[in-house]
Order: structure tokens, then sequence, then C-alpha cells
């Protein structure tokens, strides 16, 4: 099986952008991304962030839904503690049903603490275990909302039940019956959840759980151990690792030639994003850390042509499948390459040509080792 | 001004549907009222209902967003005690950025015991002063996060806040700004809410409040009725009651000819729903009383050609006409003619062409008692 293609939209949109500007660009990445053949498009949701400025991303997905035919959605993540888990429970299965199983479900608990703080939880209560406590409870009502069962449930966070139903007898009783927004064929959506720090307890999570894992790319010590850590936990809680369900979130631009991409990127709406927004704020939190140990140098000598060189994956499509191929031999590989979607709303044409390059010349040329790729 | 048109989605669909066609009959049928020149369409929120079968009537507005231009859209009514407040507010408030003020929000307190229970009310919670209790608490937390001033509220049901903003002294700082999700322009956005019964609370809470009334027509008594509530509380809150606001939920079908509307009503889509759900709902909880008290005749012989011939507004453009200025002289007139949308998925014809007519042919021929219509 070739490596699948995939998109992650935070969105990264310049500050200024109006909403609609945003929702647009939205909607036609998900058109083009499914046209250019991409598996998959993951959605942020963030409450508080000028650059990640999608609260909803359920509404992209609606809005989407009838216009794409084969890519999958999902939100990366849905946050958990900011939401009654009935209504969450009920959003994501009819979504799903809308999108016929093109979904999947991305939870966390929310990583930042303004968000957490407009949502009634400061102090300690930001506790990291405290809001896994409530992921948890969460998951659990969701679980038993989606079974469609009688149930009811005094949690610490939240009650939540579902009614017993009386038996239809008549024709008339069947008028009266629940709408059933149980995610699509009845089964539970697969769940997903981001690792980025090294050592992510959300890696040992996703293995325990059996959930899809999704590593944000910082470096290949942290993307080694992700694996690790995960298939640890995985093989513990009775289940088998397959690394064809490994995400790995990655800047990546593909252009006709090497110069031409790296100018793009290092001209255009990325290498804008990260002068302002990403490389600040990866300095600040010691981000640069990971990159710059893999390449030797010291991280405040870590500057976006650095990136473009030698941690973002841009260049031809040879060149870019070298790049993958390479790092797929250092950390084992991984099943889904998930591509960072930033701010072409204005002149979309090279990044949509992008990600038809990454679809049809890169991905077919990439196999999980000892798997056959199509052009092998 | 002449009479306003609007669509109220339920959506009334025939058990069976799947999500999928649920919702691409919304977003179709947001299209072809905005064509046809409707001024608003509401949407309804049930979570348990297999007739009125939308959890989410954002996701429809979303789809519609872009594929619309002029018309209005509400949920009708997002239930507050279902979510937590900011949460909704700011789905509320980004939604209608991203519709640039095509907005305005129903609110209720959820009628169906059985979509309370499912969010974790049950027993004496479910009495009507505590849900409305609820209702205004999370009001007021919403407006605080619309504010987008610093607050912590301890509530009763819900904690919420907004966080205090640094000051951006450099430009690092302005990228990492918080994003703003109040409504478009800053500005509260419209909210509207529904009455039924002939004494509805709702009607003196539009009043006291200043929101916008909507009725669903049971009979002119209880029409009449919601008028003086309204406007008694309205006038003693300060304000000046205007009856433009008022809109008015009815059935409403226009043929080229009255027999061919009415057969269309009598075998088509809307007799199947009236006959296999609503009816037998109307009689069992004495919803049929009022308009049986107009027309002088027993409830209980009040059967479906009754509500087509008395009831129902269903005829030839002029038919029709003349039965919307008969009610105007009888209960006061409204603002909003709101139809109710019914179940034409597999034949949408009929169904749109009657939207057409009501928009072209019958609403610029009505207006409110003293003002001048565009055809008087």
């Amino acid at each position: 099986m070739a490596m699948q293609t995939g998109l992650i939209f935070h969105p990264y949109m310049r500050p200024g952008r109006t909403a609609r500007q945003t929702f647009e660009w939205g909607v036609q990445s998900s058109i083009a991304a499914d046209k250019a053949g991409f598996d998959s498009m993951m959605i942020s949701e963030h409450a508080s962030q000028v650059w990640e400025n999608i609260p909803n991303p359920e509404l992209i997905m609606a809005a989407a839904a009838l216009q794409t035919k084969r890519i999958k959605f999902a939100p990366m993540a849905h946050l958990l503690p900011h939401q009654h888990p009935t209504k969450l429970a009920m959003t994501v299965g009819w979504l799903s049903q809308i999108l016929e199983g093109r979904y999947f479900l991305g939870i966390g608990a929310g990583a930042y603490p303004l968000a957490s703080y407009m949502h009634g939880i400061r102090g300690e209560a930001q506790d990291t275990e405290r809001l896994n406590d409530m992921v948890r409870e969460s998951l659990t009502i969701m679980e038993k909302i989606w079974k469609r069962e009688p149930f009811f449930y005094e949690g610490k966070y939240w009650d939540a039940g579902f009614p017993e139903e009386e038996e239809a007898h008549t024709e008339e009783d069947e008028q009266h019956r629940l709408a059933n927004y149980a995610p699509w064929n009845g089964a539970f959506p697969e769940i997903a959840v981001t690792g980025f720090s090294k050592n992510s307890p959300s890696m040992r999570l996703a293995g325990e759980r059996n959930f899809k894992p999704v590593s944000i790319f910082s470096g290949k010590d942290a993307l080694k151990r992700h694996w690790e850590i995960y298939s640890e936990a995985n093989i513990k809680a009775g289940f088998t690792p397959d690394r064809s369900r490994h995400a790995v979130s990655q800047t990546v631009f593909v252009g006709e030639t090497d110069a031409e991409a790296k100018r793009e990127v290092m001209e255009g709406p990325i290498g804008y994003c990260f002068n302002r927004y990403l490389i600040p704020i990866w300095r600040r939190f010691g981000m640069m850390d990971g990159f710059a140990r893999d390449e030797g140098i010291d991280p405040d000598d870590a500057d976006l042509e650095f990136l473009v060189d030698k941690v973002f994956v841009v260049g031809s499509p040879d060149t870019v499948v070298q790049k993958i191929n390479r790092l797929f031999e250092d950390v084992g590989g991984w099943g889904t390459l998930q591509i960072e979607s930033h701010d072409y709303y204005d002149a979309p044409e090279p990044w949509f040509r992008s990600l038809e390059l990454v679809a049809s010349e890169v991905a077919p040329r990439i196999s999980l080792p000892g798997q056959l790729s199509q052009a092998a």
C-alpha cells in the first residue's frame, strides 16, 4: 500500500482575514484536496488564536460534504472539556451519517489555557490530569449515547442519559420513534489523538485505547519515540500496532523544480506564517531543539531557510520522494503524510498544484518498508 | 412595507429518510428559497424526533452560506440548556460572521422531555421554571462572551470567562491576539423566541426583552392573544411594539388553481405528514381545539380536509391573497409569513413553484393594515 495523503487545516490564516474568507478557504481546500485524490482532511478547533481561527470545524465539513466524493474528514481535535458530551455525540454521529462514513474523530483536552478559561476552566482545574479526566468522562458518555441503550449517568463533570423507548406496536407508534444520531452504520467512529512532545502522553493513550496516532513532526528522535511509546502501549493492551494508521504532520511543498519550490516557500504564505507566527513560538517553547539536534546545529541558528532546506519537505517531485524515503529509512515510516495547510487564499494556484503533485507524483512512489509501492 | 416571507424547516422528513437526504433537502431548500426571494429561513434543532431530525441547524446554514446571497438564517431554536454557553456563543458569532450578518438567533428551553433527559436533565430538573432559568443564565454568559471584556462567572449551571488580553506592544504581540468570534460587526444578533399556547410565556419573555416574537399558528384567538401579551410586556419594558417583527408559522401551498393546490396538499407530502404524524399529535394534545373553535365545529371532526379548507392557506395566488388579507383583518396582521417546510425531497418541483408564487404573486399584495403594499 502506498503512502496516504492528508491535509491538516489549522488553518494558519494571516491576521486580518475575515471569518468568511477562512471558511471559504476551508471549503475550497477540501474540494481541491478531494479532486487531487487526497485521503483525508483534518480541521482544527481553536477558541482563541488569531492565526488558528476556526471554532467549529464541523461547519466547514458540512459545507464540503455535498461537494466532495472521496476524502474523509476529521476534526483534529474536538476539545471535549468545552462541550456537553451528548450534544457533541449527536453532532459527530449526524455528520458521520451525512458524510456516509467519510469521517473520523480527533479528540483533545485543549492546549491553550485561554481557551479553557473561556469555557469556565481556570487555575488548578487546568491541570492536565483533570482535563484528561474530563476527556475520559466525555468519551464514556459519547459512547453510551452512540450505543442507544437506556442509561442515566451522573458524572463528575456532566450528567447525561438515553431514554427507554417504548416498543412501537402500531404504525402510529413508529411515527414517534427517536431519531437516530449514532454514527454511520451504528459503528463508533475511528478516534484519533495528536502527539507533539517527545514523551507524548497522547501517544500512550492512543496505544492503550487503540486510537489512531497522529504525530506533529518535531524531529526524528521524537518521531521514533512516538512510535515506540504507541506500539509498546498498544501491544500491552492486546492490539497489534499498525504503522499504516500513523499519520505525521509536516510542512510540504512540491514545485516543478527544487529552486521554484524553495523560492515559493521562502517568499510565499508559508514563509510569511513561519517568520511572523510559528518560528517565534517554536523558539520560545524550545520546539526548534529537535530539528537543530537532528542536523547538529545551535537552535538559535535555526531560521526559515534552515527549516526549508533541512526540516520541511520541499522540492521537485523527485527530490520530495527522496527526502521522504530517507525519513522513512531513519524513522520507520508512517501511513499518512499529513500536510500542514497555509493561507494561499489570495492565489491558490501554486498550493493546489503542490497538492496535486503530492498525490499523483509523490505518494504512489512511497511505501512503508517491507510493502510494495505502486511504482516499485 | 409588504409582508415578508420565511421558510421554517423542522423539517418533517418522513421516517426512513437518511441524514444525508435530510441535510441535502435543507441545503436545496435554502438555495431555492433564496432564489425565490424569501427573506428568511429558520431551521429547527431537535435531539429526539424521527420526523424532526436535525440536531445541528448550523450545519445546514454553513452548507448554504456560500450558495445563497440574500436570505437570512436562524436556528429556531438553539436549545440553550443542552450546550455550554461559551461554545454556543462562538458558534453563533462565527456563523453570523460567515453569513456577513444574514443571521438571527432563535433560542429555546427544549420542549421534548426525552431530549432534556439525554442532556442530563430529568425529573424535577425538567420543570419549566428551571429550564427557563438555564436559558437566562446561558444568555447572560453568551452576551458576556460576545462583549469580549474580561470576566469570570461561576454560574448555577455553567462556569465561563473571557481572559484579560495583554496589550499588543510589538508587531509580534499582534500575532498572538485572541481570534474574534463575536457576531457580525460586534453587535448582538437579533434574538427570537417561539410561542404556541394561547397564554404563551414565551410571548411575554419576548416582549420584556424586546426579542422577535414568532407564533406557531394555532387559531385566531391564540394569535390575537400572542400579540396582546407581547405588546403589553413590550410597552411595560419601555419599547414600542412593532407588528412587522412578528412572524407567524403556517402551512401554505400555492398552485396555479385552487383545485390543483388542494389536491397537491391532500395527496402529497403535506397530507402524508399530517395524517401520519401531526394530526395524531394535535388531537392528543388538544391542539385542534383553537382551529375547531374558529370554525364552530367539534375538534373530533377536524380532519385533513378541514385543515386544508379552513386552517391552512392553500389555493391559487388570488385565493391565498384573499385568505391572508382576511386573516390580517381578523387578527391585526404580522410581518413575516413563515411557511412550514415539508418533505418534497423526491420531487421538489411543485413545492419550489409554490415558494416562488408566494414570494412573487402573494407577498407583494399583502401589507400590514395602515401600510401601503407595492401592489396597492
